[in-house]
């Protein structure tokens, strides 16, 4: 099996300046392929440490893949390691990098300065990739000292990750690496103990080549994915398909997507199709769920609005939630997330609506523990209210409460 | 210098499924008190890999702090690889870890499984400081073969970072290392560029114990952070104090906090101090501005809702938006910023209002670039309105967008 050293060069991230996230994004990618991560390392903007494990990496390695150490102010320790270690013998203009930075620097209105012409400058071994993204050059080096291939991506983290599919194409075609196939199962509103004893009959009766991953995330669930290699003689994915079938039966509507998504763009997508709109009234949640909606590309053609009702006077004047509702109950109360989504729907004039009051914490209420939320959707057929707690800090609060919210709607939309 | 490594351990990391954020944290916290970050290593729960990577680590730097391999379903590898390399003998049960188990599962309703007793097992060398947030503990091996000292975190990001204040204390304890003192400046309204340009000839005239690091972000601007090295002979705070006034001749309002802090942290208390209250109304920033102002704990003393007025119906129904307004003038414009930060000010009856109008990607309206919006800002005298242009992705401009708004506010009430 072909394994990968990660390497991050620069010293911003050793002074956690930079939280690294393109390790994470390759690492995702190559896994993703059956490429194995042996290990991840980040060094300083230092010649000799850089030397020394890049040397190492590729003895024991087969590739190595560093991000950053190329921006115009810093491009000469790393590219003269590179060089150094590649066994180059001189500097070479790259004439597609070259045309790239100009092109770049136009479209900000910017002269080329010497600093951003020695860009495309690179190790006369190195072949290029032209990154389209940016100025820095992605370069390749094949057999170092007749050991490991090394990929150098820029380290600006949206040029990095725009470098990942050349690079992942590049390794498919350098190295024999058994292909993938993936099938990815979105699960929503249950534990991952929970799920995991639920389908465990499922999971111990699937056939020998089939692997299954759990990937939870906050914000999303827990993502299922189902993985076999290919061997050319079966229909993987329609025997997938087929093992999904028998999931789908077990989870029912916990199951939000069968592709890799989130809450977010499945509600997005379901409301397109139906020809519907929705908006929203947020107390605890404070604008975490229009922010959730709005992440998403051409979410206007559905997304009216939301109003963020912190105070109580911004409840009762905005949503119309009426003042003896709040009295008799307390703010957090069925009553006033059904009145809070009833009031945004009438507001706004969307098909549904979805609200959210509770406690986020750090102070509580003297009432309800910190982590409870009552959450509403309003629609065509009635409002309904459900109660959840949660344990965490403010922020996974927020979170949690946001996440649980666009499911409910969800639900009441399929159900609809 | 005292120089740390810094290892992540778990699969979980190399698969790419997890963003390190643990190396990270740990490594400003050190950075600030004056320790080297040597290199930062992810290692795959393996023995052999661990134990190797571990042994040579704490014969090059002195400090070895790990992160992660503790759970209860993973605990064995890595402490029977800490037993082994520490010269353990065997496993003892340390009562202070295994009484916070006990708290923590009780406060979750739960038993205790043998699984959850294991976690308070440690090898029978290692120091425990207890973890309070989880049931992992914190272990401290010292002198290991004679060499280093080495650190176990447990790997939940909350935990890890719960833990780094008695670990800074512990290594303050036990290695002489300078203290650093340092004085945080909050710039917001320059590029990093012409900040360092405009402030280079008050730079270079710093004494010479007195270093400038520049820390900039998407959402808080720039953090100038100046730091000396103690010497317990002058008051260095005083003197790094003088250089602050200096500088804020210099940058005036485009400072706006003598702390590390937000701008949104800033607001508030800027807002608390007056008395005031603020709501906003947000087109293209889609609940942002709300997400921050209430990301602050005790927001909810100044922060009384906000409009997320995603439709042109909602712009004119809610808001109160005349439509020959948008008609004349179109949806993206400053007559419609100013219309809708009045109106959402007057429905909530704040004193301040803050709203954006404009396009942040991918598609735009046919008339303005991708990356224009207008900032309007209402309050007790008057109404201003701003153009900015900025270009970058829909995620990144709904950033600056946002924090752009915030700074305009905060400019607004000072001058109030």
């Amino acid at each position: 099996m072909i394994q990968v050293s990660i390497v991050t060069i620069g010293d911003e991230i050793l002074i956690g300046q930079i939280v690294d996230t393109n390790s994470s994004a390759i690492a995702q990618a190559l896994e993703s392929v059956g490429v194995k991560i042996a290990g991840m390392y980040s060094v300083p903007d230092n010649a000799d440490v850089m030397e020394k494990t890049l040397l190492n990496l590729l003895a024991s390695t087969q590739i190595v893949i560093t991000t950053g150490g190329l921006g115009p102010t810093k491009d000469d320790i790393t590219k003269a390691t590179l060089l150094k270690i590649s066994g180059s013998s001189c500097y070479r203009e790259d004439p597609g990098q070259l045309e790239m930075v100009r092109k770049i620097l136009q479209g900000r209105g910017l002269d080329m300065l010497p600093s951003n012409r020695a860009q495309a400058l690179v190790p006369d071994k190195a072949e290029v990739i032209v990154n389209k993204l940016g100025t820095a050059p992605i370069m390749v080096f094949r057999n170092i000292s007749g050991k490991g291939t090394l990929y150098s991506l820029p380290g600006v983290p949206h040029e990095a990750v725009g470098a990942i599919p050349e690079i992942v194409s590049d390794i498919k075609k350098h190295f024999s690496i058994g292909e993938i196939v993936h099938s990815n199962i979105m699960v929503y509103g249950i534990a991952e103990s929970a799920l995991s004893e639920l389908i465990a009959p499922w999971e111990d009766a699937l056939p020998a080549d089939m692997h299954l991953a759990y990937l939870p995330n906050m914000l999303t669930g827990i993502r299922l994915r189902l993985s076999s290699y290919a061997d050319g003689t079966t229909n993987i994915l329609e025997r997938q398909k087929a093992q999904i079938g028998k999931l789908k039966a077990i989870l029912g509507d916990k199951i939000y997507a069968l592709k890799d998504t989130t809450l977010e763009q499945a509600l997005g997508e379901l409301l397109l199709e139906r020809g519907k709109t929705v908006s929203c009234a947020e107390s605890c949640t404070g604008g975490e769920i229009a922010h959730l909606f709005t992440s998403v590309p051409g979410s206007s053609a559905y997304f009216l609005g939301s109003v963020t009702s912190y105070a109580v006077s911004v409840k009762e004047s905005v949503l119309g939630v009426d003042p003896a509702v709040i009295e008799k109950n307390g703010v957090v109360s069925s009553e006033v997330a059904a009145a809070m989504a009833e009031g945004v729907r009438k507001l706004t004039g969307s098909d549904y609506a979805v609200s959210t009051t509770g406690l986020s914490g750090p102070s509580g209420d003297g009432i309800n523990p910190v982590g409870t939320v009552w959450i509403g959707v309003a629609g065509p057929h009635g409002t309904i209210t459900r109660k959840y707690c949660y344990k965490s800090d403010r922020k996974r609060n927020i979170e949690r409460f946001a996440s649980t919210a666009l499911n409910l709607l969800r639900l009441y939309i399929i159900e609809d």
